[in-house]
């Protein structure tokens, strides 16, 4: 059988070659037209040495660039090339071009938002990934990269301790799917719960049109969720309340009974609702046990989003902060940014997958297969807003295997031990104050006194570059988050960052003064 | 300043055994806990080598695997280890339980589907792009990540020759944003279309509620077009209606005329339509220099999905193809399938950014930053649907470089002259007949006769798992699809699935004859 080889892909690139062409024919000898797996062995090698070099490196680049809007455009072409260039020309270009512009989130000095996921098991389950590239839509078109996802879903669902009913196991009703963001999990939640109501609306009252459900549909979330549950609301075309958090910033269950039972009297139907656990501006935590009884009570989808604090409770000490998921409907939290799978894997489960498959399946005719009415097998583009996916349920089986549980746990307890130790140190600094409860990696803080000293603080902090981190708003206070971010920061790289803000506080407090 | 140690943490490693862990302990000697840099190192080019061995031993893989659904479960652990793993354990563990279950995508003897991206280049930018593992949702994000997808995004619209109203370029207000696929593109565009028609109905009656408008709004696309436009639909919770395509599955302006008019007079407000370039069951073209006007002249949304076939338009000859783009308001197609891009890479152009923005912003502090009104900078968050998004168009960086224009050029009309070839050898064979026009890489052909002959004939080829097709629907007939996708797949290929398809359609029709 004919094979391609290296030697055929050289003379087509030879061939290219005009008398215009000479020095485009040497350019071949160095880099032939379409790299070959020999020079992709080369290559890929330099790239491996290239990553571990920067991600060892890291703690010297500047945390964040100096560079202004619109620096990139002038330093590169216009158009694509018409003739290749070299892999020289362009790894060169990723330090003078790319490399400035790079906000660094593995730095030991990133503290701001909430970590992205970085570890070597999973660039190496990636490289792999890519080399398989497969789209694994249904099972058929890679029954591998939809069983080791199924079964992956179900370790780390028994790693958190899920109730039984979330788990896949050889033929339960629920089951986890790995979504590209927590976004994209609260949105297909909302819509499988929209689905929901409306056929029971439907099927009680045949004549009750979509339009006419749908204007009275109402989803809740905290005053405190995420910006993409609002989004949902308003891409599913519902009605989306933020309920009134707690001291804590926790929504309680009086709150939300009252805007139901306002609400219902008004002729709305409530359907869904979000509880956050983890919450972006401060961690805090809704009251799941509360929360829960009432959306059994009143028959609508409880969705949970643990997009960051997921991770943690794979520890037995911080899997109290989970109670109460068994009310759920659908649990969802983000690997890829506390477990170190790196992103794309934010892990979703349901108790009940038709519920899932119900709102979105469609079957052409090209994406049916023999198998798939067997009843023993997953097709995963039902479960999701995309049609493709990649098998990023390698990078979970790399990581846990890698780590082991015990290794994450103490991943996940050191990050913790950093906080605690961020926070101690601003508690003795009596200038300040810890504006929200520490109980996973994000210390809320700030300058005693008015908005505008904690917004001067922030803009040195910004303009030193020494360290990044980003504000939010608790009520009427601004505050700094800082997140315990890289797999790499230490203790040092903490107490670094304090004296560093304490310094530009005094300088700060004195150019007040004067 | 500290540094991390690999020391330190092999310390840290030695730690974990205890008088019950002599086998941990050694264990751990050959593996520390945490892969660091230099185990990264030596890992990460034992995995480009075996990479660099899977895709040049591809074509000795069976294309299709033997496994039955639930194959995977029984043969892993039923939870993730306590103790790590070592990097031995798992990469033997790819070619025992991973490899077995892949469809392999890349095998020059699939020829399924539609073609999904692999290229060496876009392998190695995907290593780094997972090293710098931004998340760039916005600007300050990562400047970096924003700005090279601006300009690559440019790049690409000026080898498509898009008309300029969708580039970017110093001050436009079009441009492109790189989805994850072609699903989430029309649904972002739907979306849009949908909030700026009800802004828009409402600006003129300020008292008509968001229900009442959705009530009467309808999409349309071709009954050709692919489920993802129905989904859109069904998500945004507005009637989808299908036009009936003409003779060569083109949507033409008559039929779309009419069902326009007829929904008007109902009451109806048409408000979006999806053209397709490339079909998904036959590689078609709807007429857009029809369409095109008509939707300016309604005041219509015209979204193009070209997913496939978009590729095809950076080679003169097939730019014809992409005739009418002038008057679309949004245009996608997928690098990730046809342009050596590995998935995920959805390129999307709108003529209108706001449209976009307008349709999803929202902006809590947290992500805000200082230079997010200067009218120079663009956050990608509010162009899709999920939040995060990685770096991806180092992707379409290193592989416009590395391949030039001209290389890519090639690549296309390669695979056109393969699914050319693969034409004329059916044509040759009076059993045989071709069921729609070949212009790219797809031919659609079956056994002259019923149905159930190719059907059989299609089980005959799975059967044998020799080569990967996927069959369709045209009106009546059940088609096979024979789709160039490998990016080495070459004529020796082609003719032997062919000789292979003909040999078993011989020992069908004989066997029928008995």
């Amino acid at each position: 059988m004919h094979r391609l080889s290296v030697g055929g892909r050289m003379a087509q690139a030879a061939s290219l070659c005009t008398p215009e062409g000479r020095a485009l024919c040497f350019h071949l000898q160095q880099s032939p037209v379409t790299m070959d797996a020999s020079e992709f062995r080369r290559r890929g090698k330099e790239m491996v040495d290239y990553v571990a070099d920067y991600m060892e490196g890291i703690e010297g680049r500047q945390v964040y660039p100096d560079v202004e809007p619109g620096y990139l455009r002038p330093l590169i072409p216009t158009t694509a090339p018409q003739e290749p260039d070299t892999f020289e020309d362009i790894i060169n270009d990723v330090e003078k071009i790319i490399m400035p512009g790079v906000t660094h989130w593995h730095s030991p000095y990133f503290f701001a938002y909430f970590p992205t996921a970085s570890s070597y098991p999973s660039m190496l389950a990636d490289m792999l990934c890519g080399a398989i590239g497969c789209i694994g839509f249904s099972w058929a078109a890679s029954p591998a990269c939809t069983e080791l996802e199924t079964v992956m879903m179900d370790w780390l669902g028994k790693m958190l301790q899920l109730p039984e009913a979330f788990l896949a196991g050889n033929a339960g009703e629920g089951g986890g799917v790995i979504q590209g963001s927590a976004s994209e999990a609260t949105l297909v939640a909302l819509l499988a719960a929209r689905t929901k109501v409306t056929r029971r609306l439907q099927a009680a009252s045949p004549g009750l049109t979509q339009a006419a459900i749908m204007e009275k549909l109402v989803a809740y979330s905290s005053d405190q969720a995420h910006s993409s549950v609002e989004r949902a609301g308003l891409i599913g075309g519902v009605k989306l309340k933020a309920i009134p958090s707690d001291g804590k910033f926790a929504m309680r269950a009086s709150a939300l009974q009252e805007a139901l039972e306002r609400d219902k009297a008004a002729g709305l139907i409530p359907f869904f609702v979000v509880a956050t656990l983890g919450t972006t501006s401060c961690c805090s935590f809704d009251n799941l046990l509360e929360v829960g009884p009432i959306c059994i009570k009143e028959d609508v989808w409880l969705h949970i989003d643990a997009a960051y604090a997921g991770s943690a409770f794979i520890c037995p000490e911080f899997r109290p902060l989970l109670n109460g998921v068994e009310f759920a409907d659908s649990f969802n939290f983000n690997p890829h940014k506390w477990l170190l799978v790196n992103f794309d894997c934010s892990a979703m489960w349901v108790k009940k997958r038709t519920d899932l498959t119900g709102a979105f399946k469609l079957d052409p005719v090209y994406l049916k297969h023999s198998h798939q009415d067997s009843g023993l097998i997953t097709d995963y583009r039902h479960w999701q807003l995309p049609l493709g996916r990649r098998f990023r349920s390698l990078k979970m089986w790399f990581v846990f295997r890698m780590y082991g549980i015990k290794g994450l746990q103490a991943y996940i307890r050191k990050h913790v031990q950093l906080s605690h130790e961020f926070e101690s140190l601003v508690q003795q600094d009596p200038r300040f104050e810890i504006c929200a409860e520490v109980t996973l990696g994000l210390v809320c803080f700030r300058l005693k006194g008015s908005n505008k000293l904690t917004k001067a603080l922030l803009e040195r902090i910004n303009n030193a570059k020494k360290i990044h981190l980003v504000p939010c708003h608790l009520r009427d206070k601004f505050v700094l988050r800082f997140a315990i971010c890289s797999r790499t920061v230490e203790s040092a790289h903490v107490q670094l960052a304090w004296e560093h803000i304490r310094g530009l506080a005094t300088e700060l407090l004195k150019a007040e003064k004067e």
